[in-house]
């Protein structure tokens, strides 16, 4: 088995001879050649001994400038690290595949069974994402492929409320009311979350059963959320996702390790007096999650030209560049003006509302399309109608949701062009607990 | 541009050396690397201008004796012709992702406005799976990643009543009812089938998006199926699929390009009198197309132990070999006896009841996985409660439904031991005419 930890600075992955790996690990998938950013390890597990399964020895790529994470191919055997000090999936490279799962606490689930179903949950996500069958699980041929599985726990305010209500984070609670806002409880709300992301629908199916399984005995199921980016190894690794309007979805975040990563995200150095507030991190390692789902009218979105749909955002389509920049990672310039007096970037654009001029007015995006069953012929759900029924699950890590997120959205709510095409119809807010090490669970600090 | 025509004999794609890929294509993506099965070309088109797509030069790999694609990576600019004799998507190496679009046809679609939607339809397929945006497709950079993108339609009894009935075959009409079925319309009949597969999810979603689009002025949606199986480059190209029984699922498929595939799905060489029946090709390089929705139960299933699921289907869940085998392609001996006397393979076994003494009477199958948002806790849905909404996706091609399929499904009806753990809840048949060329559309005989 090859397993290689990185540290958190950014470097081309050199140094692996081609040649090593494949004639050093005679027969077993050729991989391990992954660095991670922010500190998760990576790592390619041996082959299982079935025939036509993930046997073939194959060639892997040396590493290409400017990528944190180098192919291994096949690729069905990395795997990303369960057990450190934060849990995987938050700011682990994104995967290709995302469910989320919300669920409602059963009445006589009080803290001592809470904390059962969360070690029962913990050792089965343990398993699952090193490429291990689940305990009870039959079918271990369907967890052997992990192809980087992780799965992250977030808890809503009724988890502090039956264990450790003084711990609970005062931003804990549902987003304010927008009047953008047709939320629809079949994607709103819950008592816990599931994460489950990997680049293998089958690996994720196959996540989503084993751990239901073991939560219904403790809750039901509130609502499940299924979504995409494009394929792994599709495009080169550090490409931007694009949402199904055809926009690159995510360009402003921070760089994963990164001083200003770890600032938004886990709130490193927050509270030291060093930022504009003095935000106070609810638990070290730990951050929160907001779910937005967006509904996107794509029938009307369509009915505009190209200028069109690029001034709603105020990026260009084709490389996601802002209108006053050439590359996507450009800065916007919102003073630049146009031939006709008028700026180039709108001020009712989508960029411009979205950005705030205090720096801790920040989160980091990791989101997913969604493309489900259009509704029945004739029938408008969502103002969608029966061609599309897609979006965007918009996902959210911040420090604190109130004095992060909340102020970006008040201002989208307020004024945004892209809002005429968009409508919000799922929220929820969780604050995800720490990590743990391979004696504990996740979330056993509200348990002590 | 790279774009390499090979052959349908199977070898090692060998002889391309990577230095040569390398320097030479100039900042292209390395690609073009690619041989197929069953004639279809395979090829790699260049990367698009846009920034942060698909421009960075990577490593490809030299290819690997026994597969019949090898990987080019970033592979999202793979293609798979469109136009050709046969349609392209029936015989061509699976895909990860696909999915079904049944449609209604409009009462005012006659014969003229079905010619207009096939001429419609088939202009955005040829344009969307070799990387081009459809008609009036805004979002262009949502088709350039088409990764091995295929759109193959299929015609209910329908489209022959408003055309030219004379052409209809005798087999395009429901299956037989059977006793196992509980058939949800959600999911059983159309007129009009588009089945649209590819690697990477979000060109899949695109292209439904272009094609609904335009369809829809023509028929409405009488349902849509979506589908995977394990994502491309997770394992070795030839890895047979597993379905979410764990169950290595298609390994008796004859080879795409062989002799035996070309007599069962394209009627090559029957009606020459070479085989024991006389069958007629309803028309030369069309085919049939069996949608079966398969709900798979797999909490109950859960609780059968392994040797009891491997007894069940007369095969081992790890390597998929029979049970009187040792490797997946092995061929079950169903007259060993076990040790008690019994036959090793129970004669209910799903490998034996679905086995014909009759050559003539076999299928290539093309299934996908579904994982459905599962039913509201505590509900029943098609014998599913609350943790699971998952099945198969089961496609099967043949030349003549009667003769091939029919007999074989009579057989599975009245004994499977694996009925008790599914149940068909949709079923659809199509015949799919031959391919086009491009000054040509798909059906354009119906209309001659």
């Amino acid at each position: 088995m090859t397993n290689t930890n990185h540290s958190t600075e950014r470097q081309p992955t050199r140094g692996v001879s081609r040649r090593g790996l494949l004639l050093g690990a005679g027969g077993v998938v050729g991989g391990g050649l992954v660095g991670a950013a922010a500190g998760y390890s990576v790592a390619s597990t041996a082959a299982p001994a079935a025939p036509g399964d993930l046997q073939q020895p194959v060639d892997v790529s040396p590493g290409v400038a400017n990528t944190q994470v180098t192919v291994s191919h096949p690729y069905g055997t990395d795997t990303i690290a369960f057990y450190g000090p934060r849990q995987a999936g938050v700011d682990t490279p994104q995967q290709a595949h995302a469910i989320y799962i919300g669920l409602n606490l059963k009445d006589d689930t009080d803290a001592d069974r809470l904390s059962s179903m969360m070690r029962l949950l913990t050792d089965d996500a343990a398993r699952l994402t090193q490429g291990r069958g689940a305990l009870a699980d039959l079918d271990e041929e369907l967890a052997a492929a992990p192809a980087r599985l992780t799965v992250t726990f977030g808890f809503g305010s009724e988890v502090f409320d039956r264990t450790r209500p003084e711990l609970k984070p005062a931003w804990l609670k549902p987003l304010p009311t927008y009047g953008i806002d047709q939320l629809d409880p079949a994607y709103t709300g819950g008592d816990v979350v599931i994460q489950i992301q990997g680049d293998d629908p089958l690996s994720v199916a196959h996540a989503r059963r084993m751990l239901l399984k073991d939560a219904r005995a403790f809750a039901t199921v509130a609502w499940v959320q299924s979504g995409f980016t494009h394929a792994r190894a599709s495009r080169p690794d550090n490409t931007t996702m694009r949402n199904l309007f055809g926009q690159i979805d995510g360009t402003g975040n921070p760089e994963p390790g990164s001083e200003r990563a770890e600032r938004i995200i886990w709130g490193v150095g927050q509270g030291d007096g060093g930022g504009t507030k003095n935000l106070q991190p609810w638990i070290d390692n730990g951050t929160s999650m907001v779910i937005r789902r967006i509904a996107m009218n794509v029938d009307e979105w369509d009915e505009l030209d190209r200028p069109a749909q690029e001034g709603v955002v105020g990026r260009t389509l084709g490389s996601g560049a802002p209108l006053t920049g050439e590359h996507e990672h450009d800065a916007p310039d919102f003073e630049a003006l146009g031939p006709s007096g008028f700026p180039v970037i709108s001020d009712i654009s989508h960029i411009r509302r979205a950005r705030s001029d205090d720096p801790d007015e920040a989160m980091f995006r990791r989101s997913f399309n969604y493309d489900e069953q259009p509704a029945a012929s004739g029938d408008t759900l969502h103002g969608q109608t029966g061609v599309s029924q897609s979006g965007l699950i918009f996902v959210a890590f911040q420090c604190d949701v109130e004095q992060q997120y909340t102020p970006i959205q008040d201002r989208l709510a307020e004024t945004d062009h892209l809002n005429l095409w968009t409508i919000p119809i799922g929220s929820a807010v969780f604050a995800v607990p720490p990590g743990c090490q391979p004696d504990g669970y996740i979330g056993e600090a509200l348990f002590a």
